[in-house]
């Protein structure tokens, strides 16, 4: 095939033997949002249900969250980790779904070393950690808030660079300002994981120092 | 000047209006790390004296390496980031050492948009972020740890993205093996803020662990 002959950005990317999607865009928008809309009651009913703690609604809703990010990073990110050489090659359900997705930025189709290395450490060390750090809560355990600390300011710091990294090249792997490959995939789909992060980061630091006044108050100075 | 009129890797990269240091290896190597030294004393000074607080040897050791860190980060490393457009036509000192570091990762010369969007961020959020940690320490603030834990956590995951990226690119940026440009300058020159912040990770998480078991024991459970 022509490797001008795709529809992504910039036109003179070699996507040599890119393969078009069977599947039209509502098609996988639809397929993918309603997996995940057909995936939430049962995570919110993990997050709802299996806790030997009492927990508040919001941090019930928290480990929702990040169950679904556990999901998200393993299945969807982990897929294009696994499979980011061919990526463009291939016929699969998620590989459709990169190939749609990549309308708004191309570097999930160039094999961008930025880009495959922070998704592959998003899938197979974040992905986990999200699981970790909601078993930690129903369990409560004493890193549950250290491990939702780490796993958001990983997410955090990920997409900052993820945003950067594209505005430093000027945004020429997407159509820029376009209501769905642009404003959509590409900005609203990332923020979501500097936003959320961002508070996640907020309400462990807080409780983080809140724990430390505790312990400098009781007078227990035996590590400063 | 000849785009292939340059001593770096790949020889294909085009460094259009390089121009070559007038210090030699051993003049720029004798001034930077005698720079380092002849600081030290002046940092070590302030990490064992400026204190509010009784903090044991190996705190004071840890307070020294991260102002030593502030240092590279906000000076060294913010020179890059301020001048990375044009460093390879720069003669100032500090370009000079960046000409000569790119000897092993010519990435520093190529405006890469990992390198610079990452070495901005480590040199002025992790640049304060470190004199912060010192101060915090000095001062016994609750965000003391949690504090060192974001900073080394910044420090941790931009070389491994840093280590990741170059070989997932096979390592073309330099010469591979060789002992000064390979070993010292790539590996050992970026390994020490792999090996020393995952230490600082641990140290913090234990702290924070500890406290939040005090917190716990002590039946204040109104924050889950």
């Amino acid at each position: 095939m022509d490797q001008k002959l795709h529809p992504y950005y910039p036109q003179s990317a070699n996507l040599q033997g890119f393969v078009p999607n069977t599947l039209d865009v509502l098609q996988i928008l639809l397929y993918f949002f309603g997996g995940l809309v057909a995936v939430l009651p049962f995570l919110a009913f993990l997050s709802f249900t299996y806790s030997k703690t009492k927990l508040s609604i919001s941090r019930k809703m928290i480990l929702c969250w990040l169950l679904l990010c556990g999901c998200i990073h393993l299945f969807l990110e982990g897929h294009f980790a696994i499979y980011h050489l061919d990526i463009h090659t291939r016929m699969d359900f998620l590989s459709q779904v990169w190939k749609e997705y990549a309308k708004g930025d191309s570097r999930y189709l160039l094999q961008d070393p930025f880009t495959v290395c922070m998704e592959t450490i998003t899938a197979f060390l974040e992905g986990p950690g999200c699981f970790l750090t909601v078993w930690a809560f129903m369990r409560q355990k004493s890193y549950r808030y250290l491990i939702q600390l780490v796993v958001s300011l990983g997410q955090f710091y990920g997409c900052v660079l993820y945003f950067s990294t594209e505005a430093m090249e000027g945004f020429i792997h997407g159509p820029m300002w376009h209501p769905l490959y642009f404003w959509f995939y590409f900005v609203f789909m990332n923020v979501l994981w500097i936003i959320i992060p961002f508070c996640l980061i907020v309400d462990s630091s807080l409780t983080i120092m809140s724990a430390q006044v505790s312990v400098d108050n009781s007078g227990s100075r035996k590590r400063r």
